[in-house]
This record gives structure tokens, sequence and C-alpha cells, in this order.
């Protein structure tokens, strides 16, 4: 707790999880900033609090894609609504999807009581969502087509006491680190899970992707007994191949559970563990048909359904442990750097999305 | 696999998920029967079915919830619109919160694959949710006055080769096994995960609620260290205590996260495993800020939103696994009535709700 910056009217203290930045309250007192509808952005830090000056946004997939679809890909239209989305919440979270993504930008000033152990002038990336960052865009997107994830723009956003935030390495180019970063959750938890069975087989849902790259060589190196990337297209399946990254790779649609159980079984059997990467809705039913009895399906697509998860597992009778992927682990920013240095595969991936 | 009971124009062939009886294709394929828009609700059985004749449906609180108050607790509303949705989707599915119920019955027809041990004229539940299960209402629900979640009906519903179904024990009221068997996936996994742990603290929120005291119940079998029961008001920490069910009983609104981490400290420290048993939105915050590093969060709730909980804990910098509650596990039921047998507090509290 810490005196404010500036009289704020509202709380004269500010709490380690942002409270203080929430605007509304919901009729049963204050929400966390993540649930808010709308968070103060004014530019005075609390004394716990760091100010960091915006280079780039990185908008989550899933987020971005019900943009893009919704204004059928016209950039303008998209731009826009990202300006409005800004303006109206304070943060840029998408109203329909409920997730941000990240950023990447240059520390500009730190409060005295900040403990996130940043200095004026770190370059840095934020590991919490942009769902519950103070954000304020100073540019009006002038320099963002509206036709990519990757989002430059100039303004500033604010960090508070409980946040993560890691400073970008020296030997990966800025936008891949920010690549690697934006989904380094994922091989943490796999890694643990994966470490907790003996010789598990694991299928990555959306193994080609971002997450499901570096969650395929997480379970590699976490010693299961083989990986199954399963991929909606053959395009797909050339590039997996390619990368070493999975012992088998599938083509199959994840959102047709019948189809998806029996491509994954067809590899040698169910899996043990089962991680969901791929941003369309109604992949749980099949995540849930390829997993065998006793094993674990971890969900880190935002588009999964919590009702048709439980629902979808009792319907099934299926014995298996669901998870919802925490998008943070202690030193998850690091071990995800590390599994891209080291696999030239799973880079290669990453490089042709930037 | 089984041949048709009559030429479907569909499928000619029964597949365990009720895969058969899905009318709709989202444009990728069959979806399951719980994703599904609308069921075949034909009365024929394939060979691996059963028909069930309904007495009563038992909905799940959360849709039950938003159907009272989207009507204003008008009852003949609500009955309405419980017709409506089933006639329209072949299922009783809440579109609004995706979830269903169970029912209770007696077995009509057992087909002569069925792998479920059922024989004619067995009084039974069903441990399937009702969002997943092809159901007719054939009395207009004349005998139900929409002001309750337990609807008196008749009817009948159909089970798939991959069901559940429980026979109702002689030695309790059958609407007293109903309520149990709704919610005896939570205290299963509780128990499974407290086991997992060394002398875990537990909190539950919503601990005088049906699913919450079977958990404590559970979560003291299993070896806890203490529990900690959170209610919303005064007049259920009453009822807490006196069950006995509970170590110590804490009053907070759940959704207000800065008070329900402060109340679950306060009984001497955070919880390592936090299990979500109230049926409103907004909780997730506080249950991850309720607990320990290291610890785990169980959301049994259907009003849990699978991007709040990621989101917030991520943004908490929350060191927490999150399960999605599975109401399944082998044994679940027999489980929940050997602890309602054994604790006469969570018997009372289950009694005094029926």
């Amino acid at each position: 707790m810490s005196v404010p910056a500036t009289d704020s009217g509202t709380l004269t203290q500010s709490d380690p999880t942002g409270l203080h930045r929430v605007l509304d309250d919901d009729g049963h007192g204050r929400v966390l900033p993540q649930a808010a509808q709308r968070l103060d952005t004014r530019r005075e830090i609390w004394p716990d609090e760091v100010r960091v000056r915006v280079e780039t946004l990185n908008l989550d997939a899933a987020s971005f894609r019900q943009l893009e679809t919704k204004h059928d890909h016209n950039g303008d239209a998209v731009r826009r609504e990202v300006l409005e989305i800004v303006a109206t919440r304070g943060k840029m979270q998408n109203p329909v999807t409920g997730s941000g993504g990240m950023l990447i930008g240059t520390v500009e000033e730190v409060g005295p009581d900040s403990p996130l152990g940043l200095e004026v002038g770190d370059h840095i990336a934020t590991l919490v969502s942009l769902s519950l960052t103070p954000l304020v865009i100073e540019d009006g997107l002038e320099r963002w087509d509206g036709k990519g994830e990757r989002v430059s723009a100039d303004g500033y956003a604010i960090l508070f006491g409980r946040s993560i935030a890691a400073t970008i390495p020296d030997d990966l180019p800025p936008a891949l680190s920010l690549s690697v970063m934006d989904v380094c959750g994922a091989p943490a938890l796999t890694h643990r899970v994966v470490a907790k069975y003996d010789q598990p087989v694991v299928a990555v849902i959306g193994g080609a992707g971002k997450s499901g790259s570096l969650s395929l060589a997480a379970a590699a190196q976490a010693g299961c007994r083989r990986t199954v990337g399963v991929v909606p297209t053959e395009e797909e399946a050339a590039l997996l191949r390619d990368s070493g990254v999975a012992d088998a790779v599938v083509v199959a649609d994840a959102r047709d559970p019948i189809a998806l159980r029996d491509a994954v079984a067809s590899t040698g059997g169910l899996a043990d563990i089962t991680v969901v990467c791929v941003d369309v809705p109604g992949c749980e039913g099949g995540a849930i048909l390829a997993t065998a009895d006793h094993g674990t399906v971890i969900f880190f697509s935002m588009a999964t359904s919590f009702s048709a998860a439980a629902l979808g597992a009792e319907g099934l009778a299926a014995d298996v442990t669901m998870l919802v992927g925490n998008g943070y682990a202690p030193g998850h920013a690091a071990y995800a750097m590390d599994l891209l240095r080291s696999h030239d595969g799973v880079r290669r991936l990453f490089e042709r999305r930037l």
C-alpha cells in the first residue's frame, strides 16, 4: 500500500493488483483490472507503479481474428475499433473475446516503491495481458495498417506492483522475443505437467503455431515418450515435419471431435496429455476424446468455453484432468527463450510468422 | 457401432458419444451432442441406447437462476421458456449458460448392445448433463410452477452407449439422491486434489451449498489441515457453522476479489486449494487471490469465464494450477452418497434445500 501520487478522488492508496486504477464498480465492490469495464489511465504513477513508453502492441490471436472477421479484413475499420476500445476502456481488451495481448516498450518512469526491479531506459516486454494494463495511444496508430497482430504504436502504459515484465534479450530480434514471450506460459505449464507423468504421449493441437511448437519442444525436453502435432492443413503439416519438432504429424480439423480422436489414435493410441493451442472455438470435445483415461487436457486457447469443457467431459464419461492454461509461471519467459535458442525448427516456425 | 433401429436418413450406425443423434453440422463436421444446436429425439432406440421414462428434471442452478432472473420470477414464463428450449433443441440446454442439469426416471427399454448394465424398470438418475441428452416432454410441465429447479415432468429421454446412470439407493429419499448426484463430481475431484497435497488448507467458496458442503466433507476426509467455508450472508454462515462441516466460516462476497482474499487470509492464511462452488459470475479473481503460490483453484461453477480465469491468474502473476471441474470421476455418485450418509451436517444442508 502506498500514498497516492496525486489526489485521485477515488482510492488514496495503491494496491499491487492495480485495484486503485479501476473506475467501475459492479455493485458488489470494485472488480479487478482484468474484469473492469474501464481503467484510470492518468499519466502520474503511484509509488509502486512503472510507466512504459509503448513501441509495439501484440494483439492476442483470438482477439485479432475476431476483429478481422467482424470487419471483413478491412484494416482501417480494424484500426478504428482498436482505437475506440482503448479510448473507451483505458486498456486494449477485446469486448467479445475478453482477451488482450502484450506490449513492448521502454521504461519511462519507475515509482520509488516498485518491486519489479526495472530501471528507466530498460527495453522490456510486459508479460501481463493488455486486458488489464492501463494504456493510452497517442499517435492514432498511424503506422499500423490494421492487417496484422503486431501494432506499431506510440503511447504509454502502466505496470502495477504485482506485474511481470521481462527485459528483451540482446541476442534475438525484439520482434522475435515479443512473439516468444507472448506465449511463454504454454511451454512452462506443458513441461510441468509432462514431468508429472511417466513418459506420456503428448498431442499438441495446433502444433505448428507459436505456443504449439514451443509446447512440443517443452514436452520432448520434459521426457515424454512421443509427441504428436495436430495441424489443420497439409501445408502446416509439411512445415511442422520440416521443423523436426514433433515425432508424428497428423492433419485434422480440431472442431470435428471424432476426426480429431481418430487422427491422434492413428499415431499409435490416444494421448496422455493433450495441449490445445488453436484459437478457434469448439475444440473441447475433440481434445477430451483424444485423451486417454487419467490423462490431462491443457487448454491454452482463449476461445475455450468453460462449460463446453466441463459438460463435455462429463457427457463423455471422460476421466481426464482439465487445466485452464495459466499464462504465468516463474521463469517462463527465460525458459521459452532457451527452447527457441536450442531448437532451430521452433525458431524457423516463429520467424516465418514475423 | 451398431446397425440402425430405423432408417434414419442420417447416420446408419450409432456412435457411443451420441453423434448419430446430432442434427446439425457446423461446417466442419458433425459436432458432439453437447455442442449441438439440435438433437434427434426419435423414440426408437439404436441397439446401444437406453430409453428412460422421465419423472423429474433437475435444472442446473446457473441455468435456473438465469431463467428466473430473465423472467423476473414469473413461473409461467420460465415454464414456457423451458418447454420452448426442449421443443426447439431436443434437449434442455440453456442457450445462455450452456448448462443443463440431470433427470430421474425409470428404464423403459434397453437396446441389446447397451453397455450400461441397466434393466427395464430400474429407477435411475442420469449422471450426464441434460445439455446433451435427447429429451421429449409430453405433459406440458403442467405439474411444475416454474419456481424451483426441480421439475416434475412426464416424457422420455435417451442414453447413449457412453453415458452414466446410477440406480437410486433404497435408503435415501429419491429427491435427496438426485440432489446429491447432481453435484457428485465436486467432492470426487476435491478429494483427489487434496490427497495430492500434504495437509493443505482448503477454502470452499459457497461452502453451505450442495457441491460446497460435499466438497468440504471430502476435503476433511482426504486429509486436509483445515477447511474454510466462505458464504455470502450471516444466515448461511449460521447454517454452515451449525452443520459442523467447516473448521472456519467467513462471510464475503466472492465477486469482490480483495474482500474474498482478505476473508480467507483472516482465518490463518491463504488457502492451498480453493474450490469455487457458487453459481455467480465474477469469482475468478478472488479465488485466485485467495490461493497461495503453488496452490490449486478448482472451478465447479458453470458461471466461470475461461478467459477471466486464465488472464486473471496471468495478470496477478499467480503461480496457481486452475482446474476445470469435471463432473465425472469413476465412482463419484457412490462416494458422494457415502459422504452424505456419514455427515449429518451435510445431510441437513441438503434437506433444507429440497
